[in-house]
């Protein structure tokens, strides 16, 4: 074993990073072994330097982390700080002065990542992001190592543990979302400002990264398509109960039929008890993976916290390591299928849609009409009235979301429609 | 791109074997822009040449595998012959020729992985086999990559489609032992002779490498303790039922409390329904990972068949021929931990026993007394009876298995235990 220690520059000291140095620490001996030579914590940049932080040498931390990644003796710069900047110009400047990256910033990547794979190219330096996506749950390096022969059609996937607590606390309890957004925070697994998880910000960044590894092709965050689930009501979760199904955030990736274009999206829809992806719990992630060769693989873990997401950067980091001793890099980006991405109205699934409507003969027949005209084809239809109120539930075949959004659009023009009370996608089956 | 081809030898053309090469040839562009060259299929190893192979050039067809393999120009060797001979043989000449090696074979990996690791580590060579555990499924490269930074204390799987296939169908139809089997075998689930799945050889074999990577440490086949499911009978599963469980054989690595010795079984043994694995049906496989910083992690996918071995085969041709562009080599064995492989006397877990005993008083207070003689201490205990004639039904608390087995030795000397009708482990508590 090589005896000079590989050294390691640890950008951000929070929830993950001191979680990250600590292994490095008590692990130290099998991190050795594993690389073939030691690690070495060379700087800790923080923002508050003044917080005690428990099994950090004081001499290691520093406010300065643009000087810490200037160095020039840094083999490996771990960034775990978040946003775009500082992070990004730090990881350019990293490269520049010699060092490999590891990253935990789905945002950065989802919207940058061309550019930072570009950097690391060219500067010969490996960048790896395992616990951008989903925490500890291996996904990237299967996407782009063990499914490298294989053609993926197909990634859809819970990557947000924040409102699969929530869902599933609507579901199992039939609480409301804000009751259930409300137990979430008081429980940490909800921020302050939940925005980034409820709006699938989050979601849409992953979704990003996951459909350009998978497909091997570019997928910018503006590519995705993103919808929320702050509008997922209990009367949803009852909807979905009679059609068998449960409610969850899903960002979904596919390739379209003729191989030529591929979607990113993110949204809530009802899924099938049945399906796999049903019945993950809580904060818990799980991916499943369609390919033509495979066939469907499942990945399933904690999608966050500290300790999770510091096993995948560890990882990251002993693969990186490993690289630098042998005077290599691992894969880079893959973009070279350069397919185009479809907006969301190509997208083609069925849909649960619920009106309210006129209690009066007739109205099924207008309704069933405005369908047919815009070439949507109705699945089942279900009416409940009483005292001149009614609703119809509308269950469609797989339709174009560009047909079913020209349909809404006309079924809100008929008189005998007072509202479109929900509409959604149902996946997975 | 480089444009001179990389050139593979296939040995063995059958289910996997000519899935591999139809693939090889049908996404030539797509292995060419991943690896960064083209591939090649310089030649093809078969028993029978006179059999039509649809897309393989007859030229490239040969019975000489040690011919192909010493030509001196073959980058590497794809082995899906399996067996011990001529594999083994054809793979450490592959080595001493300059070929790296991708291999689907656990039967050779298991018994000889260490000698084939030094061979391979000793040419400079890599030596893949993500394909010889649980099929498509990506494990190998993320417990000995992604996982690469933290501590594996667990590995609990289902390993072994033909078993999971015929359990679930006892399980779901109450079917025996079989009946079931008759089922795998004209549906092409299990094969003519069984005796390799349904003994647990195979989840063995599986076994020992999969706690040789996880633990960093070397296992040998005959370090793992192996029951078959052939004993597994429809009142055991009734038995399961009324505990709230099903019957998986399972495949168990674990490292012990101290950290200082690992244990690996195959056996059949009862799990919770709300496990992740109880609902893995049919011919899937699942395997569940617990380590120190990740948590609770899933892999799940098709275990078998020829298309999902071919991707992994596949995945691992790409990163072995990116690896041989790069001039270097991908992480080979991790040995280094050195721990000791305690014998299945010191695996400590639960057990659920039937006992048929003389319907009288005081034979429980005498079972009782036996099981605490030998420190086994009793959960929960259910006595039926009639004519002269009952049974006690035992759960115990976490015990060693050799605890357990001095209990059951002692209960069948008693002259009120007539027999011992079934003992199964207990699992993923």
């Amino acid at each position: 074993m090589r005896t000079r220690p590989l050294k390691v520059a640890l950008l951000g000291c929070g929830v993950v990073g001191s979680e990250v140095a600590r292994i490095m620490t008590t692990h130290a001996d099998d991190l050795a072994a594993r690389i073939g030579a030691p690690v070495e914590l060379a700087g800790v940049a923080v923002r508050r330097p003044d917080r005690v932080r428990e099994g950090i040498d004081p001499a290691l931390v520093t406010t300065d982390a643009t000087a810490l990644v200037k160095r020039g003796d840094i083999d490996v710069v771990v960034e775990v700080i978040g946003g775009i900047e500082p992070a990004r110009t730090l990881i350019t400047t990293a490269f520049e002065h010699g060092a490999s990256v590891v990253s935990a910033n789905k945002a950065l990547l989802a919207q940058d990542g061309a550019a930072l794979h570009a950097a690391a190219g060219q500067h010969g330096k490996d960048l790896y992001y395992e616990a951008a996506v989903a925490g500890a749950i291996p996904l990237i390096r299967p996407l782009r190592e063990s499914l490298a022969g294989d053609k993926v059609n197909r990634v859809l996937g819970i990557v947000n543990g924040t409102t699969n607590f929530i869902l599933d606390k609507m579901d199992s309890t039939g609480a409301g979302y804000q009751e259930a957004l409300d137990e979430a925070t008081a429980l940490g697994y909800a921020e302050a400002d939940p925005t980034a998880d409820v709006e699938g910000f989050d979601a849409a960044a992953k979704a990003a990264i996951l459909a350009g590894i998978a497909f091997h092709t570019r997928v910018r965050l503006d590519d995705v398509y993103r919808e929320g689930m702050t509008e997922v009501t209990a009367a949803d979760f009852r909807s979905a109960k009679e059609m068998g199904c449960t409610i969850k955030l899903l960002a979904i990736c596919e390739r379209s039929a003729d191989g030529a274009s591929v979607t990113a999206r993110v949204h809530p829809a009802m899924i099938p008890l049945t399906h796999p992806l049903a019945s993950v719990r809580g904060a818990y992630n799980a991916v499943f993976v369609e390919s033509d060769a495979a066939g469907q693989l499942m990945f399933y873990g904690p999608g966050a916290g500290g300790s999770p997401t510091a096993s995948a950067v560890l990882g990251d980091l002993v693969a990186v390591c490993r690289n630098r001793l042998n005077g290599t890099t691992g894969p880079g980006e893959s973009a070279y299928a350069d397919l185009t991405v479809s907006p969301m109205g190509d997208v083609v699934t069925r849909y649960h849609i619920s009106l309210d409507v006129a209690d009066k003969p007739g109205v099924l027949a207008q309704v069933a009409t405005v369908f047919a005209e815009h070439g949507v084809s109705i699945d089942t239809v279900r009416q409940q009235g009483k005292d001149g109120e009614a609703s119809l539930v509308v269950v469609t075949h797989r339709a174009s979301d560009a047909s079913l959004s020209g349909t809404v659009e006309a079924l809100r023009k008929l008189d005998t429609v007072r509202g479109v009370a929900s509409i959604m996608r149902v996946e997975g089956e």
